[in-house]
């Protein structure tokens, strides 16, 4: 199944017909200029032989159909900021930048739903929606410079999910071109809906390796009048870890659940006064929403929740000044991180709750064993928790035992009973760990459907699932015995 | 691929093998005995070849793969509360009853989560969860005798869906047995999760055709520390509508908002005087939960919003005594129903909350034309319409004019955006319909999908998709140009 692999520069046949489906001034062939569409926030690069820049859901649909017919890996980019090299054409190929198909087509207030193409960057949504009263949930990091077709191929989720949940449960219907070049609609315009199977959230997280989403319907949630900002402060990760278990069992879930551990906190003190005391071994940002008459109730419940054993300071924002403040350490931590290790292996995992504490005193004993600097922060609400690995790119040795250092904590993932990514997704970074989780048979039906939505194994190829071995044809029903 | 008829009583080789893995008491293969077990709620009735009592995974196992070696269609079933007809073995062969297969594993407050058998009740996983204070979203009306199996099966959902969401975004993972007899396990015990292929989804809604739930992780929500209740009467549909619509728009989700038009209204009239003025043509039932010092304000926020021209009477209930009163009428109803027409057609369509006055208007434009009279209820928050043809079972012509018109009403349903089932499923009852509103392509992936699910066609064949056509095999690349 593996395609053969492709000079840089297209046959002048190919490069021929993609100009008449997108236009010559939307096609990129010169290798220096397809460069810059190699690449993702991973840090790896891989080299294009063409980049297309669509419009429209039928240029792809022809695109698509091209490329099945020439055995051409085709990779859907948006604007690069995944981390995993999900959008990095390892293999080649043609590139579909989304950049250009950015409209927003439809706010429907009384449906609660908004019509998007997939380039439009979740920002521009945002601010878009906010007029009318609305907002789309999902929230990375990366909100002013990602697309929605990105957050919808990643399943990217950020803080708010926690109340809100992630892409897959706010969007209604796509519309996407599978890998023979058909067009396919999938969802409903409606909240409710269990006719036929559920092929929308099956693509949502897929990576581009079932289908390029082209068109998404995404629900909407109305935009809560008001918000109160808390910062608490513990002394160690197990205090802060039972706060949230805490917070978690009564009735008020935060719009906002953030955790920093005792080493991101030391982080960000080398490079700032935070005031925070001296015996601060973790910290923990906490946002409620709702009406205005409710958020002072609202900060009480989750604040009573927070008082456990160990909590040193709560102090909740008088004022938007003050709302900045008590952000100002959660902000500080990522231009640390940048100066201290410009290589940071950042991971996303995913751990039950109940097991955070563990699962950090757990990396602490790999970090004094490797030797390799950890720092933790991330949604502890969800349990998604940032790792970050610190290495000198010109280490070689600090880079071998960072790369056994992640192996370990991928392995000690999987004993918690957790998932190896919450939000980034697999791409190539994860692509040989996942078999760790994933259940044998279920991974086998995994290739299985991908062979339905792409025969020729042209789209993505190689991202997201393991490369299929022998086990991965479906028994037969002797061998099944 | 339609699997050969069966005789109704199996052959004794194949009965001896079923005693062998579930015992001979947990095994029916007398006709009379197995009868009970072919039917739903549809009042569709089939003849099982043999009944079995499971209690655990490893025996479905293994009786799926006896079946996929005997070609013997296989067909799960709870407690055959189903509407739709999903659980009647249409073409014989085994039923797979999960009611004794029931019990609650765990329940885990700091991660939200519990895991169940297939066969418990919702009502008993509610009453459970009751004490630890959580509740598990979905509540179909029928939530004391139907079971979560069920529940999944069907993504049954309920008045809650409007703020909570239906199965697909209260479950974590799942374990379920293919059609070749193999366990596989999907999902994640988190709340975020990202790694391969979303199978969790795309079992939930698919009525036993890909796979046999035998276990579930569940996501719970904390109960609300309180709750008001509301109700509203209008002169029309039409003002409802737009209070509907309102109620949306602003930022309190109700955790149900239900509706009756004028026909339901005068149904219950004819059996109970329930003071509605004689001008009412439209009532809604309105619910706000959250932490007790809140709902006054939720309340407050929703009531100005219900307060739209047409508004006849809004009542806030004062005490439970006083709930009870104004669910009266709504609870009046289904025996109203049920006295007027045994033979009642009952359809969970759903359109766009904004085309739902219309589509009522369209009813009542068929229900002259055709002489059916059309009672509509349901929940208005997600568009979700129970549609009931009232029937004379014995009047043939009758019986005709309600196919035509239940034709009619689903194109109508198509022509508003909307979809055939909101949480019944599509079973038998929809399967001959569903194709006018899935898109073709998308419906070939299905057929695809189920194929690698259930290579020989054996798990409840023929339910939840119109028999694969012609243009069911995935294009040819030759063919798709």
């Amino acid at each position: 199944m593996q395609p053969p692999q492709h000079p840089l520069r297209l046959p002048d046949r190919l490069a021929r017909a993609l100009a008449d489906i997108v236009g010559a001034d939307a096609l990129l062939t010169d290798p220096a200029d397809c460069w810059a569409y190699g690449y993702d926030n991973s840090r790896r690069q891989g080299q294009p032989g063409a980049v297309v820049f669509v419009r429209a859901a039928e240029q792809v649909r022809q695109l698509v159909q091209l490329c099945a017919d020439a055995h051409l890996p085709v990779t859907g980019r948006g604007l690069g900021t995944g981390t995993t090299g999900a959008t990095v054409p390892e293999r080649g190929g043609l590139v579909i930048a989304f950049e250009r198909m950015n409209r927003l087509l439809q706010i429907d207030g009384a449906n609660r739903l908004a019509r998007v193409e997939p380039g439009l960057t979740n920002q521009a949504l945002q601010q878009a929606l906010e007029k009318h009263g609305f907002f789309w949930p999902p929230d990375p990091t990366s909100a002013a410079v990602c697309t929605i077709g990105g957050n919808l191929a990643y399943n990217s989720a950020g803080p708010r999910a926690v109340k809100y949940g992630t892409p897959r449960e706010n969007t209604l219907g796509l519309t996407a071109v599978t890998g023979t070049g058909e067009l396919i609609r999938t969802g409903v315009n409606t909240t409710k809906g269990v006719v036929g199977y559920d092929l929308t959230r099956l693509l949502i997280g897929s990576e581009g390796t079932l289908g390029l989403i082209v068109g998404a319907t995404l629900k909407l949630s109305p935009l809560p009048e008001a918000r109160r900002t808390l910062a608490a402060t513990y002394k160690d990760i197990h205090a802060a870890a039972t706060a949230v278990a805490a917070i978690m069992a009564q009735p008020v879930t935060p719009c906002a659940l953030e955790f920093m551990d005792a080493a991101a906190i030391e982080m960000v003190r080398e490079f700032s006064d935070l005031g925070l005391a001296p015996e601060t071994g973790a910290m923990l940002m906490i946002e409620v929403d709702g009406p205005a008459g409710c958020v002072e109730i609202s900060a009480a419940a989750v604040s009573a929740a927070a008082r456990v054993p160990g909590l040193l300071e709560l102090r909740t924002a008088a004022d938007p000044a003050d709302v900045a403040a008590l952000w100002k350490t959660r902000k500080a931590l990522s231009p640390a991180l940048r100066h201290v290790a410009p290589k940071k292996i950042n991971e996303d995992v995913v751990v039950p709750v109940s097991h955070m504490a563990s699962f950090i005193d757990g990396l602490d004993q790999l970090s004094r064993r490797t030797g390799i600097r950890i720092v933790n922060f991330g949604h502890a609400g969800n349990g998604n928790i940032h790792v970050n690995l610190l290495v000198d790119p010109d280490d070689s040795d600090e880079l071998r035992r960072a790369q056994e250092c992640l192996n370990a904590v991928f392995d000690l993932v999987v004993h918690f009973g957790g998932t190896l990514s919450g939000e980034h997704g697999v791409g190539l970074e994860k692509r040989d760990f996942v078999d760790r989780e994933l259940d044998p048979a279920a991974l086998r039906l995994m290739h299985a459907i991908k062979r339905q939505f792409d025969p020729a194994g042209i789209l993505n190829p190689g991202k997201g699932l393991p490369a299929p071995g022998p086990e991965s044809e479906p028994k037969s029903q002797s061998q099944s015995e």
